[in-house]
């Protein structure tokens, strides 16, 4: 193997090779990344395929001058070796050092800090636009995966990227499959432009006004700097379309694409992992599945994730036309959701809480206003040690203000299927269910029906204090209240609201009569949350309020812990705060 | 003129006359549709325009069994005059009668209620698919015009409807013009497919894998009825692209296609009335364009509704490239100020509230989770008189949990002009502005820097409560401080906090010496807003709050002073519920 990468600090070193050289430092990049990921894991297929592209586009681009915009950013790594951070890939003291996407803080090379999908054409015409106006040159460049051109922002991008005038190119990385297969008319215009070499006459790109090129084998590092050659300098917006193999140089790909796209420590995949353990994810799954076969009218939705939501190849196999992959299009998913449950239909939208960002338009005026009865079931809604672009968090606050949609935060496993089977046969309006963030069980029957709707749970019934913990954060309402009893001998009240769309003004009320302080507790950004139309309902009064919830702050990569300690969501901090309330 | 129409009360009816009658059809209700729109006013263009063409969709299909969709549904009058609704077109004391949008409670003609652009494909997809599950049979119909195919939603619909491998028909509404001119690149596919009668090789529908078919003229009756019997029953998707003339029959229709979008009562165009009144809009549009003339790299944007920020044809001339309209695009139109203003830029985004509202997690990750300094005017953001999807209350807690986002609401003409002149200059954070509803002056100069984005500020300093007025309700505010005077002898603090993003927590720790209760006054909804966030800081302590904002409900046309009664937003109800709480 070569040993090119350890004299490669900046693009100007990777320049100094000459062109033969560079399949050998892709080899070497691509043992180097595999050795990364299967001792850290992280998204494989992207990177792996992205190899040979990535040394074309900084041998033959002048980052940062030229500027390069990652759409998602997963498939960066490479860019990073290239950039100064090979440490965070080679030296396994360093793997943690750099995040998995673009981010500024970390090099000039990084132009944004990046984590959902569809975003970089936008991104990169107005870097190209602003470059314009102030009458300088240079390359912009915009790398998209095909999975990510079925985002709605992606194809806005796309249509006004085209209307620039003026250097702007578009590297479209073609690799027939984005996390799931690829599901939407335009991948089969993407298909036959790959089996005619680029030529076929009705072409995606071009009914957008854009010019194109295509490079058969995008793993041909040669070939892609030539193509790059061709086009850097451009006086118009290009399209460079790629064709690449997902995952390149892992052993298993072949045979599990989708699996390639993220593996876990060891090499395993996310699907190999999901079988191993079980979540409320997985329970619901189950659960899912049974309700397809039993009605032809439930069907199960995913915008791309199916992983996330434990929708197994074999779920999906089995749920057949009930279930569906609209890809990487959520404003879509909420749309159609509603269109189906308006025309008699079940369906159950499975999506995670940072994606569900993308809809707040949809979920108020595609869903609520006319009281749609889908069921949207939010994974990973929880205080997470992920990258800022994937905290869930925002979900809550988001919805506070939209009328007529039902928000529940389940506390156990029993009580997200109660609430499910619930959601799923009313017809009266359109309900988000939080997916509980840890598989806990109430070790007894659970039920759920209309009467619960308008009403909070006691579950201990106490005094002077009342603790409202919504969700994942019931069973800390538990911890505070045990704490607060032995530090001050106060036996608190415990509620489970389950409920977080509205108040249950008359238990809210009813609690003046013997307490003194209502102390809620939510997963999620306290800033506009639920905690605040509390303090707002017991504002007039004399009942004190004290609200838990996450900080109003971006957050990267920090640990649960450190991020509770931090928002005081600990019994102990909760108990002394308390006691500075008496 | 034709009277088919008096007999007309339902598609039963239509479907008596011969399809030679149809013309005279046309043109009475042409004729009848032009007496309303001059007594009151309306989406002119879009429904002259579409005349010939919903007469030939209900001739042809067997509505509510088929089911239309219409996006936007502004172009929806025809559609109604021909369901049992032609009263609110021909009586002028039922001119007010119904939406000037699809309204299922209207209607079993009218599938969702509607304002807002490119949703129809997604929830006509939803139909067509439980249709499928259910094993039914009949037609689902989308009515989308060439403007709103720009929104990525629609794109997601698109890239989905192409997969249903059932029945679905999208009638394409092409008449070269959405409310300004179409800006993108698929335009000129569309302009090739015109010139070419349909039969370009390379063509949009196509390349997202749809059928095609081109009517050329869809302003002819027989034509249209022709092709859309064609279609009818087709077991695949197909697009029906149709030609048409904007505002047709409106007289200076062709002088003016953009102003011929929305009339006036007594025919005159919106870009006529825009001269004929100052507001915080046009007082803004000259700043701006007096801005864009000192310095190339301010550009102004709008998702294609230039008209409601008065970005005039006049400025649009002036500002030259300076000037973007990227179609209704308002995800990209975010992202886009995002790159510009990272590039170093200064791009201002001209939006009004609702549409606002398709951005929020380009808002939070594109925007503010990098700190591009961009600027964002928020037009129409304050409770309104129209219909429910067009409030404009939501934007204040739709921002609540994004970091970085700076908001401010000023309540003069001369503290907007200070704060878009400190926010178009500092490069730290995106700065959003709700313009303010009324040109209010403040009498003197207004400075706005640095050091006033941390605290509010007090405008009268009284004791024992503390009203706190923001934006458009700082005037409501003063009037309550007096009405309290008056009744109670008690003389009020008033505070413009023109900040609502953050808290001034070191004032709000000052009042508490002198004061017991402090009122919140916010023009938009109560829940998860910016009232809420005080009453939580206040939470802990013994002061009271009272916050007024909209209550969390759709209101559907209702106007704005029997909306303040209902939310109490009057200084007398407002002084009453201070007395109760005394």
């Amino acid at each position: 193997m070569s040993e090119y990468l350890k004299n490669i600090n900046s693009p100007a070193d990777l320049k100094k090779l000459s062109l033969v050289q560079l399949p050998d430092l892709a080899a070497e990049i691509r043992e180097t990344l595999l050795t990364r990921l299967m001792a850290t894991g992280g998204h494989a297929g992207p990177n792996l395929g992205m190899v040979e592209a990535t040394i074309a586009l900084h041998y033959v681009f002048d980052s940062p001058a030229d500027k390069f915009v990652f759409d998602v950013s997963h498939q960066c790594y490479v860019h990073k070796m290239l950039t100064g951070r090979k440490d965070g890939f080679t030296a396994p003291e360093r793997h943690g050092a750099y995040s998995g996407y673009t981010n500024p803080s970390e090099s000039e090379h990084d132009m944004f800090t990046v984590g959902h999908t569809a975003t970089a054409l936008s991104l990169a015409t107005g870097l190209a636009k602003a470059r314009d106006l102030k009458g300088e040159s240079g390359n912009v460049v915009a790398i998209v995966g095909d999975g990510s051109m079925s985002g709605g922002e992606a194809f806005e991008g796309l249509n006004n990227a085209s209307m620039l005038g003026s250097n702007f190119i578009l590297l479209f990385n073609d690799n027939e499959i984005a996390i799931a297969p690829n599901f939407g008319g335009m991948y089969q215009n993407f298909a036959a432009l790959r089996e005619t070499d680029g030529t076929a006459e009705c072409n995606f790109f071009k009914s957008f006004g854009m010019d194109y090129c295509y490079v058969s084998d995008g793993n041909d590092v040669q070939a892609m700097v030539e193509a790059l050659q061709k086009v850097k300098g451009t006086d118009h917006p290009v399209v460079v379309h790629i064709h690449t193999e997902k995952g390149k140089g892992l052993s298993w790909n072949k045979e599990n694409l989708e699996g390639s796209h993220f593996v876990m420590p060891g090499g395993s995949s996310l699907d190999d992992v999901m079988g191993s353990f079980e979540s409320c994810g997985s329970i619901m799954a189950e659960h899912l599945l049974e309700k397809i076969k039993k009605d032809p009218t439930v069907i199960a939705i995913t915008p791309a994730t199916p992983g996330q939501s434990f929708l197994t190849t074999d779920f999906r196999k089995e749920a057949g036309r009930q279930f569906i992959d609209v890809g990487i299009a959520e404003e879509h998913a909420v749309a159609f959701a509603s269109g189906l449950a308006k025309n008699g239909a079940k369906p159950v939208l499975c999506i995670v809480s940072s994606f569900l960002q993308r809809t707040f338009d949809q979920l108020l005026l595609d869903l609520s206003l006319d009281r749609s009865p889908a069921t949207i079931l939010v994974g990973n809604a929880t205080i997470n040690p992920g990258d800022a672009t994937h905290c869930g968090i925002y979900d809550i606050a988001m919805q506070s203000s939209i009328p007529n949609l039902i928000g529940l935060a389940p506390t156990t496993k029993e009580e997200y299927l109660a609430m499910f089977d619930w959601a799923l046969e009313q017809t009266n309006a359109p309900v988000v269910i939080r997916e509980p963030s840890a598989v806990v069980s109430a070790g007894r029957e659970v039920t759920f029906t209309d009467a619960d709707l308008g009403c909070y749970e006691v579950a201990e019934r106490g005094t002077k204090v009342a603790f409202i913990g919504l969700g994942n954060f019931f069973q800390l309402a538990g911890q505070a209240k045990t704490a607060l009893k032995e530090k001050t001998g106060i036996e608190a009240t415990v509620i489970n609201p389950r409920i977080y769309s509205t108040l249950d003004e008359k238990m809210l009320e009813s609690l003046k009569a013997e307490h003194e302080i209502v102390v809620t507790l939510e997963d999620g950004v306290l800033a506009g949350g639920f905690g605040q139309r509390i303090a707002s309902f017991y504002g007039p009064s004399s009942m004190k309020v004290l609200n838990y919830g996450a900080a109003k702050e971006f957050r990267d990569r920090m640990p649960v812990e450190a991020q509770y300690q931090r928002d005081h969501l600990t019994s102990e901090q909760i108990v002394w705060d308390i006691e500075m309330c008496i």
